[in-house]
């Protein structure tokens, strides 16, 4: 069990991490990371995600005939990044029986360690008529059998 | 009291709202408004605020000494932004006790007033040395005296 | 005529102006404008533009069965614009024989008048089938005849 | 000699590499990446060139107690690029006698080695005072004698 502030995390089933480095444009007036870049960075480590766990990347989704939106998105933010600063992004895949995909992320200074964000998104799928799928897509059923099986 | 889906809005003491205009560079490969660009929306309201209540603007904050990064932020999306489409962002500010600004926001599409995301974030104050200020900063009590007495 | 720096503006056939208010995403750590949001400026200016002189936004364009894209694009700088400041952005529609849309514009200071950047775009047609287009399109010339007659 | 449709690249002194991977939030909804894009793309090219030549990086200019603005950009685009696709942005970096930064930059997509786009930026000296630097700071000729003497 992992905790971050009064967060405490659940168990992940599927882990992946990437690295970014803070840019220029990204950084604000108070010389830190804007904090709406930090969507962007939640973004990058989905898309690592998918790399790494292939089968339910925005393509993929696309192909299969669906979007998946996200309907909830939160960003907890602990500590400032800094220009020329790197970070790691952790997204943790939450498992579900919903026809959803949920993720965790944290953010971490690469320098240090410590948790610069932490937050988390939900998605749901839309079929191509736009309306919300109740059941879970057979692309994510397949996507969990091959990645979530024992 | 407002409900939108399961939430239930506080009573806000002082709202101001602003309308936004869809760019077309907001709007990603669904042909919908990226969600991360509500962030900027949700900015966008705050200034409005700031300048219907002066006194707690960015600069505000900063020449009395202050920043206010924003601890906290949730996003709920209930239905997309297209291109073209203009959008009202309503920005409602909660009384608090703490040394924290805390709002409420909610985009509702121009054409016909239906709810596109609604959210909150939390901002604490840091002082010129990097501390988290404990105490409400006195600038911050004299606005309050001013807008929220009766 | 018109002169800013060394550049000698052209005639323009057609003029739109439209405001912006300097956000404080758009502000780096110099506290001036970042560079690249000029880009979405101009295209601010384009969109106002385009609901002046209606029939060259870019759905008129995709409902023709084309898309515009921008070919070149050159940005000056003069003076920074800062948190808090207003300026407008000036499009001006320069008049040609080919298959194109060239834009200049210039982003004014609301305070003081005076010029902060400068720039052109030039676009060209591209048909449904990814090809560019040599002629120009129908809809284009119909534009044309509707706003550049005498 | 170098030649990229109508543009001659003048002999670079110095050139840097770096990859990016094109982002779900940079494709716009013609499904090619967003003209203004590029303009970060130009950055991490200059920021991937600070780290291989150190010394004239954000940072290290701002210790000099300058800033570097840029004051002339150019962009020309050939060829799109889409959602995972990658990168390469080619930094050169121009010898000049003046008080300036100037760099050209060519993007090839990865998979085939085409040109997507190329461009220029220029960028000046302003001292502390917020003055133009007419003359080379010492620490740019420090630099140039370090990397560019044979």
């Amino acid at each position: 069990m992992k905790r971050i502030g009064r967060h405490i995390f659940q168990e992940a089933a599927l882990v992946a991490t990437t690295t970014i480095q803070v840019r220029f444009s990204e950084v604000d007036s108070m010389k830190v990371v804007w904090h709406g870049e930090y969507v962007r960075y939640f973004e990058d480590g989905r898309e690592a995600f998918g790399r790494s766990y292939p089968g339910i990347g925005y393509l993929d989704i696309y192909e299969a005939g669906y979007t998946a939106p996200i309907v909830d998105m939160e960003l907890h933010y602990l500590r400032p990044l800094s220009l020329n600063e790197q970070a790691t992004v952790e997204v943790r895949y939450l498992k579900t029986e919903a026809a959803k995909l949920c993720f965790e992320y944290i953010v971490r200074r690469s320098s240090d360690g410590e948790v610069a964000a932490y937050g988390s998104t939900t998605q749901v799928f839309v079929d191509g008529a736009g309306d919300l799928s109740l059941n879970s897509p057979a692309f994510y059923e397949n996507w969990k059998q091959k990645w979530l099986s024992e």
